[in-house]
């Protein structure tokens, strides 16, 4: 479950970096709950196939993260923004995370 | 110039994202100041192939910073973080530019 959450954080960031192939199968799979058979079914591939591309699809995010690292600045930002007193400085803050 | 010195600010951020032939052409061109003919030589191709791999880069960066932002989130956090007095706070921010 934690990695699920990661993974929607990770595909807030970067999904603008992905295929429109790729951004359809992560949120049939995780937006959607949609299973690898139900996915197989539609897309009329292999259920295989589709855990495949799913994992593509992770092993990308995981990545574009390793390089970028804009996950663990968005939340070492959040953490800073929570402990700041001075409300505008807060927004104008919060609007670059 | 100010060209110049934006791809250079986008190439900070987004290298690690280009291929080593990528950033190869990019540094040869941009931090070592060959011209396209050294180059054409250096890498035995056209003085038309470098030019064309240069522009190829340069888009690849600004379609990076079209997509992420980077760049301009970078800008707002630099001005935020200027006019801030507490210096504990100012040092955990810039951390993060």
């Amino acid at each position: 479950m934690e990695e699920v959450l990661y993974f929607n954080e990770l595909y807030d960031l970067y999904n603008g970096l992905l295929t429109d192939k790729q951004r359809e199968y992560f949120e049939d799979y995780y937006f959607n709950n949609l299973s690898f058979s139900e996915m197989a079914e539609n897309y009329e591939v292999s259920r295989n196939a589709i855990f495949k591309q799913i994992h593509i699809v992770t092993d990308k995010l995981k990545e574009y993260e390793s390089i970028l690292k804009l996950h663990e600045k968005r939340k070492k930002l959040e953490e800073i923004v929570k402990n700041i007193d001075n409300s505008e400085l807060k927004i104008a803050l919060e609007e670059l995370i």
